[in-house]
């Protein structure tokens, strides 16, 4: 039997859900802050308690190494991400690492031989919410480079990218420095589902077939600041106006129309926000999802052209530039049915479905077969303090993994 | 001929625009701020040397006073305010102040005794955009007393009001202490129209029977914020889909239905403020005016009614607060025509006209007659850096005021 310590595992998930802790129970723990820093450290310090090798890259991406029989090979590769949105939830990214962790621990509990290393990774800002895009970590990792531009990223609170990744690897001086990108065999992440349909249909595991394409832009409409008391109609320039008839309209067609598009605006500032003035200008973030490709090129165009006509009505102007752009994926068939055969060998039902998030696992996609394993959360709920997973689920879910992992390492008790 | 130095006046408007000036040739010097600080050192600065007296209150309103005949007779009061927006022009409050002091000066000049003292006054924090609600100064100055509850007051920047207002009293030790209120003889404050009508009808003086009544709500739309790709219409609380909804409705029908109303959405915040997470509550502030107390009423009624609806269709909450209401106001009939006979016996078209903004003489209106002179502005801007008032017109104003003030004084050259 290859066992996992459930026990062991959720109480890993409380004891790091108090780095960052909210009032409600969630965490603010965003990319590369203290917090961010603090539960790499608590990471790092029980791999090397059980002696495993610590490493991380420049990207500050945190490696956890469990030898096996031919340390040449490529390592099966298993994790998450340990950041989290201002107001997210505990279980997002960290139920995949503290899985992936509690995974290595049971197999070295066991005294289990495998084939190849297996190698525990906890990406460097999945969220994106503090340094947009998201998941910078894994796709740097994919691309073998840090993209240049991202020499002149800041943070809405002024903090510069470069130095607080920089300040981030520094705090780990325990970690073996790596560098970025190196052949891996395969890549298995468990994540909450982050939506309501496991748990509707009480299905403990979900086999992910692929994760839906991601677009993110920035709107910005730009009218005429003027006095809200002497400014007649017919004088007025209100970007507000041309921005609330734009997204009510937006609001009301896409997600109506198709069950399978995603539309949200998550921020948005207006200047110069004063109470008696007319804007001058307001920015505002629009996501869109959507599996085919070509679906989310027609919602961009639909989005464009509803800003440009309505802030043409009010006399202001529209612009909207492409934050971020990540293409729809399809996990690898083979391990999508490991993971099948894993959950029906320990009597678990689970069923196929496509991922609404986007995740690291999309970009590991791009280097070595991926696939993803994953679990019901209460009422759906993430990206909020509210965020739950039975202890029962996050359980089975790395009993799943367990069991694919010996399964593609031809593990053996010696 | 009573005559004022127009070119001084114009030379005055620009020495205290570099007081928190602005690219654009506008200024933020926001109330309570170091720039508002410097302007009421300099403007106190000017009359001490002229040998007037200068006073402040426990509210920091700044009184300049030249003697009279007879010192036991009240004042006949004359000003306006410094503060401005945060990105305001260099003639909203500046004007009717220096235009005031220029009055003073010219007395001065000319050895005109008055038989009453006259002051100028600089009422603290007209606009409200820092510190709401708007002529602070001037409101407390006619109730005789601060509310108990501005000392919980603080800006958006975090600063504390009582913190902030004792620092600019301090800030000019060489002004005499006086209690807040006293009696007044009648108070006339020259403005910009901050609107089109004076420009486009091509007459340099505005005679001001009243000001239109303003409320300033407060609307918080609370939903449920939650992953922006995972989480399906039926699921969605979103309250920026209620909050688009309901302000697009009140954008189309508002104003377009009648032309006394005036719709203002100037502040919005929403939080966590993630890209990629539907918000959990919206903030916005609503400026709302009209001539008519019901009209103010009925839009009040209609505006809380559209965003209960709206929020109630998301599955959301909507919550209303008055932050601000001054109800209409009417000046004084006589010193209406004072102003008018003012601007005739110089040659000068006037006509009589409701102010769209309110003023602090709305408040000096509670306490003694009060009346205001406006003046063209071009294009109507203002609360804006392109707020420009032509030298000429500057000057005609001054030259009413001065005519007008040396008529309620029964002013003779000794």
């Amino acid at each position: 039997m290859f066992a996992i310590d459930g026990n062991r595992l959720n109480r890993r998930l409380a004891e790091f859900a108090e780095i960052g802790a909210l009032p409600k129970g969630g965490v603010n723990r965003q990319a590369l802050t203290e917090g961010d820093r603090q539960a790499r450290r608590m990471l790092a310090g029980l791999a090397l308690a059980r002696g495993f090798r610590v490493f991380q890259d420049p990207m500050a991406n945190l490696f956890i190494r469990r030898s096996g029989r031919d340390e040449t090979l490529a390592p099966l590769m298993i994790g998450s991400h340990l950041d989290s949105q201002p107001a997210g939830g505990r279980y997002d990214g960290a139920l995949g690492t503290l899985s992936a962790f509690e995974v290595l621990e049971s197999l070295e509990d066991a005294g289990t031989q495998t084939d190849r290393p297996v190698e525990v990774v906890a990406w460097t800002n999945e969220e994106g919410c503090r340094f947009a895009p998201g998941c910078m970590g894994s796709m740097a990792f994919a691309a073998g480079a840090i993209p240049e531009e991202w020499a002149d990223k800041q943070a809405a609170d002024g903090a510069s990218f470069p130095q607080e990744l920089a300040a981030t690897i520094e705090s780990l001086p325990e970690a073996e420095m790596r560098p970025l990108g190196f052949p891996v065999y395969s890549y298995i992440e468990i994540h909450i589902e982050q939506g309501p349909s496991l748990e509707a249909e009480n299905i403990p595991i979900g086999v992910v077939t692929g994760i839906q394409g991601t677009r993110w832009l920035e709107v910005t409409v730009t009218g005429q600041t003027a006095h809200a008391g002497t400014t007649g109609l017919s004088y007025r320039r209100d970007p507000m106006r041309a921005l609330s008839a734009a997204l009510s309209g937006l609001y009301d067609t896409i997600m109506p129309e198709d069950e399978n598009a995603r539309f949200t605006v998550g921020r948005l500032r207006l200047s110069p926000g004063s109470v008696n003035a007319i804007p001058e200008d307001i920015r505002c973030t629009v996501d869109i999802r959507h599996p085919d490709p070509d679906s989310l090129d027609a919602l961009e165009a639909k989005i464009t052209a509803a800003f440009s006509k309505e802030a043409g009505r009010q006399g202001c102007t529209a612009a909207i530039r492409r934050l971020f752009d990540m293409a729809p994926c399809t996990f690898d068939a083979g391990l999508q049915d490991r993971i099948e055969e894993a959950a029906s060998s320990l009597q678990m039902p689970s069923k196929r479905m496509l991922s609404g998030a986007f995740h690291d696992a999309l970009f590991a996609n791009r280097i070595a077969p991926a696939a993803m394993i994953f679990v019901p959360c209460r009422d759906g709920l993430s990206h909020n303090e509210a965020e739950f997973v039975e202890p029962a689920h996050a359980t089975a879910g790395c009993r799943v993994m367990m069991q694919a992992v010996r399964t593609l390492t031809a593990s053996e008790n010696v």
